[in-house]
């Protein structure tokens, strides 16, 4: 018995130290209850999850099975195939107006493996990034994978729960390396305002820090566009992805655009930790630029407009509290202090009675996390619909 | 003039640390020159590379496409279907009489992917893992990824290009965390024996360290099979791919096996830092284990050994030295020091002279390397028969 016990003891002191730090998604939970109900024959409605609901657009799909046919699917370039890192170059020039030079740009295994290029090449141990607290998890568990410090920064509507140029002074420290942001960002689908971001940017760039953009969300924006950080700076990482507004979550991939001085270490982690991004998704990719992909997406925009028009209104009357109205993704964080003081609770209960799944407010931090929880609306105005049905039903019980 | 000299001081300051310690590919200069030599027309013979040249088998393409057809590319979970897993299981069942449960196998972007998932949950800053001294590079790199120590022992003839529990004992330092093996070994192409892998996993185990296996070979192995390091301990990390025996490189997916304690974390790093493995090599892979897919490997297998076989013979006769018959892998580490004392060079020069592409020893390591070059036998005899030709002459010229 002691035995057995110290080998238990020893092994987990095996377990590498960032472990402990980097926390797992509380939706899982949420997930797997929601998977036994659907065994049960519960007609789940989801809204935890942050995909959209749109197939792929089909010809992606086409050009993807076109490259598979040949049955060539080898190795491509370490950074990508450099037919794909044109078209993002030449995607900046359209949509933004702004030339990024093509070796500039790495094609990444999704934004996740952009932001783990990003951070390999910059991030020493113990050295600090700023992010917003709420923020999508995994941004701050980049940097403990690397052993850095996420520095959470509280924010709220005052500043759209984005970070500032006052707020990176105010919380600048001699260990912090630079600051991350997401516009539109997640959960709370709020934008950097163009000239908050153009002084953020300086502001960091002046205490000679690194300033990552992440704009996977980016054409998933209503009634506007996001601007992108590369409009202020050369001096900046820009991560984004085919997921979101490509309609291409579970073809993993992504790019990333770093400054100069960054491409030669860039290029020698890619090869060594990636090899290259899956190649059948690199030549899908190459049609998502085609005119007939984005018309077809400009329309998934409109269908996401409607639906966070919808989803507001009605979280709105039910009595919740969105301190901003979302520009985009397809997210809204809503206050529920009305209701509970405990939205994890809220969120498993809800599940429990009228097989809606949303996602708690402490996935994202610990800002105030007991009184948000955030509903994705990638699913159809009917469903939505159903289950704002189902919550009016679930608070007027409670 | 000043002024932007100290500019880009301050922002190569900016990089981190580990960069300076990851090498690039040399091999990759190599593989330039000889695009450009293709572009002049010049027919260049391909023996750098690693990976088969056999297309990916038949019924995984058509099960992959039979997926993307449906246009549901989504995110799957962290650590792959459940079904996937369930069929690797089923593999080590199958090949090497092992149960293995499905909840420690994680699907993975390439064994790339697993080593970096089992590295992330296991190595420390500071923290040294031993290796082989030539070995393949990324495995050194990805330690350093973490900022932890490559402790690399050169290995010779002697003992087959592996480790033993020997070499592991009087290397093992208080920084020491564990041991990484690969067998069938790149770019040796040797395999371990059966007693000294199951006497050097004990001898880890007995200092209380983690013991890796690269088994990404295996099934690429002639005259014999390869035993994997989970037939003699639970408390290892096998790392294994689709990427080699299985012909499907570019569909980035391979898996790892992690020790019952390391589930939890690893779960929990997957979701961070992948999300999850494409989903339609995912569903490609399903095919992977088919009867007819093993059928088909089986007479890969048979072609490489003969390719094998006849490089072999090719470069004892021109000179060349081997010190041991490597039993598996597509890979031949020769002795070149009858010719030159700078492999880098001699590579280099057949190249220019005789379009003839090959790999330094320096990829490998520093333990000899400039006496060292791998030859890929990634390509058919024919061309395998040319090259040698061309080889000759090369060193007749001389
Ligand atoms: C803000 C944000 N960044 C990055 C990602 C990573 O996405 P992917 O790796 O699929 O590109 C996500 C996914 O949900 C996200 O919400
Ligand atoms: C020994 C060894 N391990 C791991 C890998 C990584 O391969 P992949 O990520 O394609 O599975 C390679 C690729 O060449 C290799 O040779």
């Amino acid at each position: 018995m002691i035995q057995s016990f110290l080998v238990s003891a020893n092994m987990s002191d095996r377990l590498a130290k960032r472990t402990e730090r980097i926390s797992p998604f509380y939706v899982m939970e949420l997930l797997r209850r929601a998977k036994q109900l659907e065994t049960d024959d519960r007609d789940v409605i989801h809204m935890e999850i942050g995909e959209p609901d749109f197939p792929t657009p089909q010809l992606i799909i086409d050009a993807g099975i076109e490259h598979i046919q040949t049955g060539n699917v080898k190795y491509t370039a370490a950074a990508g195939l450099p037919e794909l890192r044109e078209k993002i170059a030449g995607f900046y020039r359209q949509r933004y107006g702004i030339a990024v030079s093509a070796e500039r740009i790495f094609v990444t295994p999704g934004a996740s493996g952009a932001f783990l290029l990003a951070l390999g090449i910059s991030v020493n141990p113990g050295e600090q990034l700023l992010l917003t607290d709420p923020c999508y998890p995994c941004n701050s568990n980049f940097i403990r994978l690397f052993d850095g410090e996420a520095g959470l920064i509280p924010v709220d509507a005052a500043t759209g729960y984005q970070l500032t140029a006052e707020l990176i002074k105010q919380h600048w420290t001699p260990a912090t390396k630079g600051a991350v942001i997401a516009s539109p960002s997640n959960p709370a689908g709020t934008l950097i305002d163009r000239e908050v971001l153009k002084q953020t940017i300086a502001a960091v760039n002046a205490l000679d820090g690194c300033f990552y953009s992440d704009e996977i969300y980016h054409g998933l924006v209503y009634g506007g566009n996001a601007c992108s950080a590369i409009e202020f700076s050369d001096n900046v990482f820009v991560i984004n992805s085919f997921s979101k507004y490509f309609g291409m979550t579970g073809w993993r991939i992504g790019w990333l655009i770093v400054p100069d001085k960054f491409v030669e270490a860039a290029e020698k982690l890619a090869q060594n930790i990636f090899i290259a991004t899956s190649t059948h998704s690199q030549y899908a990719a190459l049609a998502a630029f085609d005119q007939r992909t984005l018309a077809e997406l400009e329309l998934r925009r409109a269908e996401f407009e409607a639906r966070r028009n919808f989803l507001y209104e009605n979280l709105l009357r039910l009595g919740f509290d969105i301190p901003v109205k979302p520009d985009g993704a397809f997210y809204m964080y809503a206050n529920c202090s009305g209701f509970t003081d405990d939205s994890y609770q809220f969120a498993m209960d809800f599940l429990e009675t009228e097989a809606v799944a949303i996602t708690p407010g402490k996935d994202f931090g610990v800002n105030d996390a007991s009184h948000y929880i955030r509903f994705a609306y990638t699913t159809s105005i009917d469903r939505i619909a159903l289950a704002m049905q189902r919550l009016e039903r679930f608070i007027n019980k409670g």
